[in-house]
């Protein structure tokens, strides 16, 4: 009789299709979920170009929702059409692609099961300004599991004066989502009264705290913006400058945001990077790749580019985190 | 024919490795609970250094959320990884953890049934500030049975203008975790615009009315703050000083609060303690164990201090409750 | 074989345990309730020494949450033990017990089937004064058949700026109760920002108002103050002078309660009473009784004082109604 | 601070209308029941002439199902009224009145709370014999809700080919009666083609396994046969002999079927006793009390003989159990 | 940032009070259960004496349901009593303790939380003779749940013309008890019409084919007998000679049906063991520890011996497995 054996159980996997051993590390991270919710996070990380590295990069595409359509797809009209998308990440070798209900339902009978799904469950339009952000539920768990989703996702704006409604929704559908086997991708972006200052959106000590709040709110994958040097609140500054806390570099504040995502065990993703050239994105991206990040949520510049163009970007930040560039 | 004859049930354990009387004392003041809630409090009871004293050391990691992750791990990295807290509690032989749903995800896996695990259901950050504090509930009943724990935690303020709304979530989680036989902890916190005072937060007609609140609203664990000299409401000073209430000391003012714990049949355990210096700190465990109180919930003195100064730390509190100290 | 004869039925049980006609021809009143709640009812009015007689007096604590544990047991310290209400009950030949969960709960294992238990669903605390008063639903009526009781208790303020959202919430858990069998008593205290003159609170006609409110929203059982000579509401005041009310004896007055509550069909009992002097309480409860009232709810009275003491006190108030002093 | 005290709690009563400590006793050994099954119980032992004494007596009318009406009533026919029964199980002073549900509905709404009813939930009658006998669940928990019952009733034929399928419906109806607070009282009857000789069916052996099965699957109080002296299994009978088990007298049977329920720890009530004469008779009753039974059943008994006639033998009954005959 | 370390997870408890690793690795064969499944097996297997090891000795008690009280009890009448079983257990240092609902409701309320508890949900008795053995459903998760159980117990029988009944209902019962965070305890014996040769019940091709079975229905732990060297299936024996498996010591015995359960993946206990002497019994054990066995179940053997008798004897048992005999 032998017993489970990790070291034999890891062999066959490097010859064959399976992924190598980064993915089943990441995986042993999250102990107390479900095979099911472990066979969709496996599904995002043996995708595309980056399967079986433990990176991802992700297609968002919920502006037309957020912002509207005009300010979205106007420059790029292809970009109308509900399959440019998901053509894009397959094309691309992209390793998920997250968007509200109308665009998934829009492509799924078609897609789902050839590039994982994610199904925005919260959506939040620019049509009535209430001040304070208030996302509504728009999907629900159940239609992420007729469309084959490998998750939902979910916005929390900590600092909004609605943040417990956002919290609390966002316990039951993640509870909901777990127990039918699957994962919960949270964006997490500090706004709203709380945060007057809209620097302080992006500083370092509130987008560690954003990252903490959801991890412990059990997402799976957290979804924040790259952070600036700046600090936001005062007592936190006092302990980043007394215990001397890195943060000049991008990799040194990506490496403080996995801490604060419980010492790296939960998966970060970053939105944003440098506007100021193709090559200051690029260092940005080389930045969480270097920093310890989990990769990159990446939507204007996908489809508000053409096609080729936007290929050819995509390409590039796959192969800086393949480590080839 | 021979009836249950209690002597005799409590003697065969004494030779065995049953507790011995104590902790079956304590369980007596619950005669409507079901085994399954008699049986998560023994396995708090059983645990540990403490196993079988009727005495309660808890660790309870909540900071990340409630202050963010900066200010509560920063200055001993280490504990920004979830696993450090279980493992602390293991090794100093604490006699359970209590923490928000993505702490306790991250471990239940590996470490549930080892150590008593707590699910706390509702959490608060400051990002923003709603000036009275309302919590938001961030876990479930139902998440509390996958994950194997022993106990769901709860927090109330009483003084804010929004009580109600957590007193009725308290009624709604509570019978439902009895229901799937799992204990109630409620930690009371005096606080909000009905106590403009800070030090009306830890006044002992205050928290004795905390106290006394928690338990009437069905908990089986209380927590709150170790209490001062000082009274804050006026109706209460008037009888405190007519009835001469005794209230000099530490070990008085836990008696007093413990009278107002059912006269000492609910478990009250305290969190807080001298900051001036160790001794003093040891002084106030003294002072708890000495008013009978169940013992202590220590957090940011054993994950904000290096390992082996807050394990030996622990373990002079756990030799005090043990009667060696 | 004889058809179901009233007469009958009740010459049997005049020869044995069974109680005499006065409780039957009260449950008459109650034509649409189920038998399991005409059972509970039965329970109440036949135990202790008022058994069969059709008078209640019922032993509430509700004080510990309401004003504090120190002013509520602190002047009589052994009260803090939530095992000595009921054994004060007991001990007197009380009606039953009312009290929040948590006292409930601490007792209802070895006291339910003993003792009539009234689970209070609804309780307000003092630590946040929310000017209209708008007490937390802090029970269920599932926990009221786990812990065996016969009725829940719940109060209403009429005249506070909140009373919608106690009389639905009253609506409901009512209905609930019923459709398990049990019985519904309610306390309806005039208060709030409607009645600004603490005088208006137990005004004659605001008290008859009041009753004639919670037999409206289906109570079984009604529990108002003793009301005084005093009349509140300008319209009202027209019609008594104009009508001459009898009003000037607490007979009187309580007979007119009673007529509010669908002409003395519905049970209602009153809380306080002359402070002069106990005789001047005694003769105030013999009011109640001659006035047609059935019977007295009496906290403060019984544990506030020491337990013979109150025990002579309770006596003697029982010996009132039974005709015997 | 005092902790519950046991001694203390038991006192009180004795001077009061609380039982002594032999109903507390025997309730001590249900230690998983909820408050509201054990207020139930002790609603059976505090009625009537036995209240507190630890005993019951019991009348059953299931026969006019069971056997038809005519065989049942004719002989006596004031019986056909279905409020006879109760009246005369109050008038006797019984502990309680165990029928179907019409007979149960017929008398309900006057008489629940004033005598504790038990719903039979199954029956069977003689209009169709199946050969092994298997009876129809023809009552539900939620009626014994509605009629405020204290427990259900339900009838198992170890022995009959049927029997899984009667012990699989009485597992769920259990279930939810002790979830909605009522107690189980099992009628455990052996009969069918595994028991071919009928004096198997009172065999000391089997009515002790009879007796067994029902405390095994959970019932509260069970109603066995009064067995004979006769052994049928062979197994049995070799320990039987072997080990010299005393079973010559009434109270040695008794006390060897007590011993098969738990060790006394069940509550078991006995049916039959012998038809040769009335003292026959009272000598099996004080066999029963002697050997520790916890009272009778007596059915036919009473309601098939003149009303005064069979309230002399039940009294004389009672009066046995109380000792004092 | 450092990733999960498993090396230095296991290293803190080594130190402290929480198993080695011996037990982790044992559930590591269980990815797919939830932490709460996980966390009852811990209590399992740190439990008692055998705490830590790997191993278990669990003590079941349904014989007085199957084979009815007087064989069972009568040689040593202390064990009547339900409580004699789990004292037992808890002073003999075993692991569990498996029972049907009666005996658990008896003793759970007292000692669940201090001894592992099984509930059996099926079991059957001898008064019925159906041939092909089918044991009824006489408990239920929610039952388990409420006595704080830590798994259900179920029986198949495999060769039983009745088999698909038994598994249909295990796959139920097993997916519900999953789903609240229990562990799925199978006793699989082969029996019925199937194997004609009571021979072949413990014939090891049979024993092997039963242990698989279990293993494929969902079994956390497997309970089978200790086979013997006969091969009952044709096609079987041809295999096992032509491949010449070892089959002649237990020791060889055992890895076989440890093969046929996964590999040695699924806890596999045994129950039985020589009858020929005490020497010889204890020889089989060390069979079953050198076969790679987790262990004993032994029930017969506790408690139809003197208390002390049977104590010595279990200690003996638990030294073999913990290598000290």
């Amino acid at each position: 009789m032998t017993h489970h054996d990790h070291t034999t159980l890891m062999e066959a996997p490097e010859t064959g299709t399976q992924p190598g051993g980064r993915v089943e590390e990441i995986l042993s991270c999250y102990p107390s979920d479900s095979a099911g919710t472990k066979a969709n996070l496996r599904r995002l990380f043996m995708q595309g170009r980056l399967a079986g590295t433990g990176r991802l990069v992700i297609l968002p595409v919920d502006q037309g929702f957020e912002h509207g359509p005009h300010r979205s797809f106007a420059v790029n009209p292809p970009a109308y059409d509900p399959e440019y998308h998901p053509r894009f990440a397959l094309a691309a070798g992209m390793s998920g692609y997250a968007a509200p209900l109308g665009f998934i339902e829009a492509i799924a009978g078609n897609y789902s099961g050839h590039l994982p799904l994610i199904l925005k469950l919260n959506n939040h339009d620019l049509l009535y300004d209430e001040g304070d952000p208030l996302p509504a539920v728009t999907g629900s768990v159940e239609a992420a599991m007729r469309l084959g989703c490998v998750a939902i996702g979910y916005t929390i704006y900590p600092g909004s004066a609605h943040c417990n409604e956002m919290y609390e929704k966002l316990q039951f559908l993640a509870e909901e989502a777990k127990s039918a086997g699957l994962a919960v991708v949270v964006w997490s972006y500090p706004r709203g009264s709380g945060i007057p200052d809209s620097k302080g959106e992006t500083a370092l000590d509130v987008v560690a705290y954003a990252a903490q709040l959801a991890c412990q709110m059990g997402a799976h994958v957290v979804k924040v913006k790259l952070p600036s040097e700046f600090l936001f609140q005062d007592k936190a500054k006092k302990i980043y400058e007394e215990l001397e806390i890195p943060r000049s570099t991008t990799a040194d504040r990506v490496r403080h945001i996995l801490q604060a995502a419980f010492d790296g065990k939960r998966i970060v993703i970053f939105s944003g990077g440098s506007k100021t050239s193709e090559d200051a994105f690029y260092d940005d991206i080389r930045g969480i790749r270097d920093g310890g990040g989990y990769g990159s949520i990446i939507g204007r510049n996908t489809f508000q580019r053409p096609w080729d163009e936007s290929q050819t970007f995509i390409g590039t930040v796959i192969d800086i985190y393949r480590g080839e560039a």
